[in-house]
């Protein structure tokens, strides 16, 4: 049994300007890893509607799940919804459900519920609305694309909303041997060892710390004894 | 004169599994903005071949420049000299003057120039060499891609380099007006404004500070006096 694939869509100027630095990627992946969904490939693109079509089109076809973030605000800036009803070949309206979410939001705070905030209750026909506990605009999921806000605290609520509708499959685990020595120093012993072990994924991550080089091993897996017998075969190999 | 366009392409299982926080994604950003270069979409793939190869081949036939990070280390899951290769349909050898530079550094060292160590040296027939200040095993620009390590001081360094040959347009300026008040409220007044400075990108991101929401609102274009006379006019407009 294969785990579920997926793939991220960050949308937004301001991450490929420089001036935002994208936090939604990392965090995205580490639940993806915990629930055993397998994070394939992740895009950046511009608040440009072409960009933004064409790129969920690909990753739609191509993994089981894609989550998008970014670009579903009250501004002229927040092409999103809009087009992922271009991609999907669909209708977008003012949807009576969210427009009564967000009126009566408002109501409660004693804003007024102008155009650019009924805005954010357009969502593409056939969508399923994401709920959003920060700030009441939804985020929604049409087909297997799953549509957020870019905004961290709003992102995060949004997957663990969308993550517990989602069957995942076997979390990856991983082991770490953190060995004093460069590189390469032990990359062919390294790379040896890991061809005995096709069934887990073996990386190799240098560092230097106070000017000495070593290197943080991970092997990464599903079954946690399968894991365990590596790492200690490696510890021995490596520091024995 | 429209400035150059660039995409940038991370490689590495360890940032799709949420190991690693990608930091050269936002280095390269505000790199390539300063010197007036369009980043135009940024992929992150997996130490997978064919990833690498049609993510490669996708962005270099898009865009006039590729950075990549990543995978060009000495262990077997470094894999992107020999994707590049393929994706460019050249051979692939251990290079002389490669081999050169990394037989002399370790020799230095007193550390032993083994197989490993070599693979750094293998280098796409047709390639330019970029310097690596910090660790010498060097980069690689081939055609309109320039590959670059992904530990990021030696990815800055690397970029560092490569920009310093890279003719580059006007650089992308800003101004940002801050103002107190939530998304909503201006986002209509901020539309139009925006509708009547077609040369400018206005984009508006939200924050919430201390419970209280505001807006940065933010203009970019290449030409200050142009910009500052619009972050004038839109601070009379929003702020009487």
């Amino acid at each position: 049994m294969t785990n579920p694939t997926a793939a991220m869509l960050v949308i937004g100027d301001e991450i490929l300007s420089g001036r935002t630095r994208d936090s939604n990627m990392h965090h995205l992946a580490g639940q993806l890893t915990e629930r055993g969904i397998t994070l394939a490939e992740v895009r950046v693109v511009a608040d440009d509607q072409p960009a933004i079509v064409a790129a969920v089109n690909a990753l739609r076809a191509g993994f089981d799940h894609v989550f998008t973030s970014g670009g579903i605000g009250p501004t002229h800036d927040d092409i999103t919804a809009d087009a992922m009803a271009v991609a999907f070949g669909v209708a977008i309206t003012h949807r009576a459900d969210a427009m009564a979410l967000l009126g009566a939001h408002y109501a409660r705070q004693g804003l007024e519920f102008n155009a650019a905030r009924q805005r954010m209750a357009r969502i593409p026909d056939g969508a399923v609305l994401i709920d959003n506990p920060v700030s009441i605009a939804p985020g929604f999921s049409l087909g297997n694309v799953h549509v957020m806000a870019g905004v961290p605290r709003i992102f995060e609520a949004m997957v663990a909303g969308v993550l517990a509708g989602i069957t995942g499959g076997a979390p990856l685990l991983s082991r770490t041997l953190r060995v004093e020595r460069g590189e390469g120093d032990i990359a062919t012993a390294f790379s040896d060892f890991a061809a005995g072990y096709p069934d887990l994924a073996m990386g190799s991550y240098p560092f230097n710390m106070n000017g000495s080089f070593g290197t943080n091993l991970v092997l990464r897996g599903t079954d946690a004894a399968r894991l365990d017998a590596a790492h200690a075969a490696l510890t021995a190999l490596l520091m024995p």
